[in-house]
């Protein structure tokens, strides 16, 4: 056959395993917005059988008969660009799966089910010694699994490769050390200054439904299409993408947090103006999705942080939240109501910390995450040394397991390695931030007048189009030049905190 | 292998099918519910993947050998009531296909879009010529696929059983012409009487949101169980199952015509109902539906006639109405607002058609249904047929093809043999109404003090927990003792409209 036939036959091969995942992605949607509860268990069942039938489709023979097709030396002057880099990806994902035992894999995904579920247990009574046994044998199939990948020297490696694919342990210690480095003292400053910001009105209650239109109007000034997506509520806000015109999001409304809803909702939409941008002729192909974990959560942080807690941002749209709210900001400062969304304090629960913080909360986890996978750390120890590291780093000590160690679901659920993508994220979100106000250097006056148009556009020339064409690293260097470098991020935290807290 | 081996393995083949299935009704769902329209195109693609994957299982040799197995009449006495139904049930779907060949039915398929999509342009312009040419295509194919099915003698019988298993030309002929005999005189009455009720206030405005609040109400109070299902707005109201624990209905808010609306809701209600009732025992099986159109139609119109338009239902929620109305209704009585809701006129869009008429537009239909594929009228004469047909049995004469043989869209989707479904589906609900009535004989005083536990309970038992493990006429005979007898409907409408026309 000759190689335009089997690329077509690849290409058309390979729509189908997207169309399941999209299926996959609209089921889960589903259960998550408002489908009736008696039908869940049966709709559960329906994401069973699609997931298998794109786990089968991608490691099937017919698979490996393509790859091993396209991956001929021979042949790769006749292949596109794009071609090439879907070759590459079903690759990793075969490899990734075809040498993991069936039964091995059936019984891990049962574990996950089963861990998560005792994890929220063990959340509630705050007790770690339920999980324990299921966290165990969770970390030995881990460890399994990397041995069957083949890997040996750095396993934790191996972890990290699954969400920041090229990013390596040697890497992000460089990247956190600095980081932590520069963070500690900036965290202590602000935690011991005498210009703590006041902030009772941010809980003053704020009627949902104005929450909600003032949430719509934002995401539509944030440049997200609603022809191409939607905005729904759910307990935990989250994007989730069927396919490039279809790139939906959902919040969460607090009557008694509206700022949390805000940058919650900015957020998300960050997550989905990646999506929207994705070059359509990725669609029908592996590619067409965020190149990493990191890279997508520096483009939510990138809105939620530094455009919806700047200065700049809310010059523009305080008045207009004014006429949202019902009066509680009458009598507050645009600097004020500035410092108050942007005031900073050590804390226990990850998910509620402030931008300032939160880079130490990931370094607890990924210290842990890289002991118990290339040194000797047990899981027994994981509440003691969970309560040491945060003392260390953020010189507080949970008093119990539920606000310590049993706060996050990811590890129940297998995904190791997945932490340190939010704090790259950030520092990449720092980079981008740095080159696009050189490139744009009136920068701040577009967003003080709104203009968005001019961000996104920046940030979809050089990052969002590409989808997985990209990896993380070359994204990075062809955008700033450089690998991941936490300086961007330090200065703009110790410029910013520095003027908050008068240091 | 052992017979019980092959059952499981075939229960389990046919499990992952209807989660093929209810994978597509929850896709076909979203698009008409609230899917971002960019996303359409692609979503389709997915709806097609699904859809091929249905078919290709369903006719696969797989699939043969699991009927071949099953249906070897020395296994018989070793299956399920249940596994016997289902394997009758696939092999009537394997039959119906597996005769096709693959590239006509892919041309089918294709034809159904395109016809679908020049019946709107043809129906905005009253046009039938640019119709004219895809309908000739559409009775070929059906006559061909007929042909393939292996079907001489009556040709039309063929497509009414893809509907109404069981019922036949011979018995439908009957029941129509009796039906029309005394219904043609009755209409002729009240559009002559001098007591034509007054209703203009149900056109008056009745606000959105508190339509939609009575709606959610009353599809409580029929028994409809939100824990199991939502309702949404759509154009067009319709029902649908993804399974037992997830029945969906949709309704359309007419600020200007509240009444539609909420008999519309209750119809689907009344749909939702069968499927929500049908046995768990029976999903993740083909038998976990419906069993006819007729049978479901007969559960919605009972909903909506027999209890949404009759006075004891007014009764006791008339002063409902008035409290989530404005005064509309202040100066009406429960006898006027009882009579307005059941006028009847003789009228040319069947889905506008009062109760009365109803059945006279399926009868020009069915008429000339029937003559296209066993006689041999031709697709060019079909507006004359049709408003000739109107004329004869309505006594009106449409002035254009929109408001005449272009208004449907069943013909252009290919789905010939459907429509006697609904005005049998009508004389079943008088049947069952009157079998009930029997059997309950304070069926009256139920509705009135808001008892419909007790009607919902009936059907259930008799009708909704069998799913599709008893045809329409074992339904029909089991529950009233006859087959398809449309003397209680006259009965009824008879009973009724001389009281409401004062005849």
């Amino acid at each position: 056959m000759a190689i335009a036939e089997i690329v077509e036959s690849y290409n058309h091969y390979v729509k189908k395993i997207m169309d399941f995942n999209e299926a996959i992605a609209l089921a889960e949607w589903d259960m998550r917005t408002g489908a009736p509860k008696k039908g869940i268990s049966q709709r559960s069942e329906v994401v069973g059988t699609l997931s298998d039938e794109v786990f089968q489709r991608s490691t099937s023979d017919e698979m490996k008969a393509y790859i091993d097709a396209l991956s001929d030396p021979s042949v790769q002057d006749q292949l596109s660009i794009v071609t090439k880099k879907m070759i590459e990806k079903s690759k990793k994902t075969y490899d990734r799966f075809v040498n993991i035992p069936a039964e091995e894999n059936k019984a891990y995904v049962i574990l996950q089910s089963e861990a998560q579920s005792v994890w929220q247990e063990a959340k509630v009574k705050s007790d770690f010694a339920l999980l324990r046994p299921y966290l165990e044998k969770m970390v030995d199939f881990k460890r399994r699994f990397i041995g069957y990948w083949g890997v040996k020297e750095n396993k934790y490696d191996a972890l990290l490769d699954l969400y920041e694919p090229g990013l390596t342990t040697e890497m992000i210690d460089k990247v956190f050390g600095k980081l932590r480095k520069g963070l500690i003292p900036l965290v202590e400053a602000v935690s011991t200054s005498k210009a703590q910001p006041e902030k009772t009105f941010l809980t003053e209650p704020f009627p949902v439904d104005k929450q909600k239109e003032f949430c719509l109007h934002l995401l539509k000034e944030i440049g997200y299409d609603f022809e191409a997506g939607r905005l729904d509520e759910t307990e935990h806000p989250f994007e989730t993408t069927l396919n490039p015109g279809d790139v939906r999001v959902t919040t969460n409304y607090q009557e008694n947090d509206f700022i949390s809803t805000v940058l919650g909702t900015v957020h998300e939409g960050g997550h989905a103006l990646y999506e929207q941008h994705i070059s359509r002729e990725l669609v029908g192909t592996p590619l067409c999705e965020g190149t990493s974990m990191g890279i997508h959560e520096s483009q939510s942080l990138f809105f939620e942080n530094f455009i919806g807690r700047s200065k700049a941002f809310w010059d523009c749209h305080f008045d207009e939240l004014k006429r949202y709210g019902h009066g509680q900001f009458d009598r507050v400062s645009l600097d004020d109501f500035y410092r108050a969304i942007n005031s900073a304090h050590p804390s226990f629960i990850r998910i509620l910390a402030d931008e300032l913080t939160y880079p130490l909360h990931i370094m607890v986890r990924y210290d842990i995450e890289k002991a118990l996978f290339n040194d000797d750390l047990q899981v027994k120890d994981l509440p003691g040394v969970w309560n040491k590291k945060m003392n260390e780093y953020l010189g507080i000590t949970p008093t119990n397991d539920r606000e310590g160690v049993l706060q996050d679901i990811h590890w129940p659920s297998g995904d190791f390695g997945y932490f340190p993508s939010y704090a790259l994220g950030y520092v990449y979100a720092a980079q981008f931030r740095y080159t696009m106000s050189q490139d744009i250097p009136d920068f701040d006056d577009h967003v003080r007048t709104g203009n968005l148009q001019v961000v996104t556009e920046w940030l979809s020339k050089h990052i969002h189009q590409f989808g997985s064409l990209k990896k993380p690293l070359e994204i990075l260097h062809d955008t700033t030049g450089e690998g991941p470098n936490p300086q961007y991020l330090l200065d703009y935290l110790a410029d910013k905190y520095s003027d908050i807290y008068r240091l």
